[in-house]
């Protein structure tokens, strides 16, 4: 059977500040510029989720992207949308809140919840001029 | 001569809390919902600032629209730009963040400033699927 | 107060044929091309509403965007989404299943459901490169 | 008979350098900065085409988008695209190639030329950040 | 010579109902759930052609990405554009018309014909929120 | 440490003509037809520039996509924007100005300049419909 990646892309809306707690105020500003501002700011995040596997002749899905939203919804976007994300959200409390450490939290959150199917990658978007991607490498 | 509308488009990141200071904690969240979750949520912002005038026939101008720019990033994006709405922008301190009264500041403050030329509409997108719009009156 | 449009996006997906049964099939065909394939064809629509009225001062809202949507989805876009404009979607049944005729049915419906605030424009884009408009004359 | 609006948007491509003959080198360099490069440069245009008009109701149309889309190509686009609009589109000659100007120019061609339906409003992007608008006023 | 890859993007509009035969209607509904709806739904799809070859010295070009659209559009795009995918697009009358399914058919029929240069991906947009991609594997 | 790889997106605007002045006149218009025209036209194009590396637990950064957009800036887009392809781009001299050329080109000059991370690929997009890709292979 021919092996197709399905893609689901997902939205949020957070609010962080990238900041080093074990830097001073002054090497903070320096390393992040007005990312560290002090009260924060945000961002309308966008996640693009990719599972691959063998097309299953009896649905002609791959995965249901109904089911992969619910997923990922759950899993991941209501614990960040509308949340702060150095605050509020249990697993980005020990990193530093950029989009480089939140795709691999989630990648660590969803890897083993996909299945039939393998996450391949995700894409997270923080503005219309820049992304990350990961694929569990 | 003929009058056209030049628009420009800016982009910004804040964050905000959709929040009353006046409601109580439960008349907030059930106005608010999300939005007002305690630690703030934030989003990239898009302005649009249109400018009718009549064309100068020595530049094909309305209002040139690098200065536009500059003057709008000087003026509005760079007191919003990065920053908490809530907190840190002087001239949001007395309204509630929501997109309706920013819109509104961002016009009082830009009014007067624009000549040759008379500003004519704001357009303030919150979220792909949401945005505002105020011409003055 | 100053009054403030406001507009919030939704999207559904259908099918149509641009088809008149009281034309010949000759006269439906040179008249509507493609568009007029038998078995029909389908698109992403993409809805723009528009509320104006004044900012309340207690909660900095026109109109409740959250619950502006929830009111055009069940009014509106369950009738629609994932339907078949000519067969089964009941206030389309009149009319040939353009997005003009669209339009107006879609204003007819909301007109008076709209309070605090009034409607003031819908859009409605059929492909990226095709939109109408309304505003009730 | 309702009064319904509707677009087309085409695309095109084009070079031009913005620049003023009557202005001395440094006059020009001043004030057009680097759009007055000496070699030209270009961009991706995007016009959107409006007219408005009662909806037939033999044919559920306002404006036939296929024809409206024949009719731009034929007397707007296929003039600037893939030229210079400083040197071979004649309806630009004696004009400052600015998109107010292409704007004021394509509507005096267009203008005449729609019915039934009213052309209403063209809009004309630069690029993602910028464009302008006219209605024929 | 370096290998560079191409892509053009084309667009077409279709009807489908996510329906297998082998079912009976609950599980149908169950599987597919508003999918299935019975007289159908439709999509503006987008689809990325991609060709990996060498530069020719003599154009610049990997392929002539002109004659890339008009091979596809012939051999893929007039077949479901405006068409119905369950019903008139001889390729898709035996498989579920999934999105998944579609990209493996036209792989299978554009795969052998694109010379000089390789076939590497496929990528087809059914909404602006979820896409498949295949690379004949 | 996961490898993360991070994209900026940047714009620029430029015109050319896609021309082989080994060629005839003849040859030109038939291998390239329009975007053969004499007098050339233009893109907004689009350049999106990926690097791979380990996230660096002090920072969260791959690579300060700020030092990116600025190293790039300088290199490459400060070069080609608001320029002629044809005249007056050094390193665009004694290749045919494609999309393909072009990305060979900006690799080569951006290649050795990026450390920590890695140079991965290059999109190209010419216009909403085209783009090209490279990884230095």
């Amino acid at each position: 059977m021919p092996m197709v990646t399905v893609t689901r892309r997902l939205k949020f809306n957070a609010a962080h500040r990238v900041h080093n707690p074990a830097f001073s105020d002054e090497e903070n500003s320096r390393t992040f510029g007005k990312c560290n501002n002090a009260y924060g700011h945000g961002h309308n995040y966008t996640l693009d989720v990719s599972v691959a596997g063998e097309v299953d002749p009896n649905t002609g899905y791959v995965f249901d992207l109904s089911r992969l939203k619910e997923l990922v919804t759950r899993e991941v976007v209501d614990a960040v949308d509308h949340h702060n994300l150095n605050i509020d959200v249990p697993f980005m409390r020990d990193v530093i809140p950029t989009a480089e450490n939140m795709i691999v939290q989630f990648w660590r959150i969803l890897e083993g919840k996909i299945a039939p199917g393998r996450l391949v990658r995700l894409v997270l978007w923080e503005t219309e001029n820049n992304y990350v991607e990961y694929d569990g490498r």
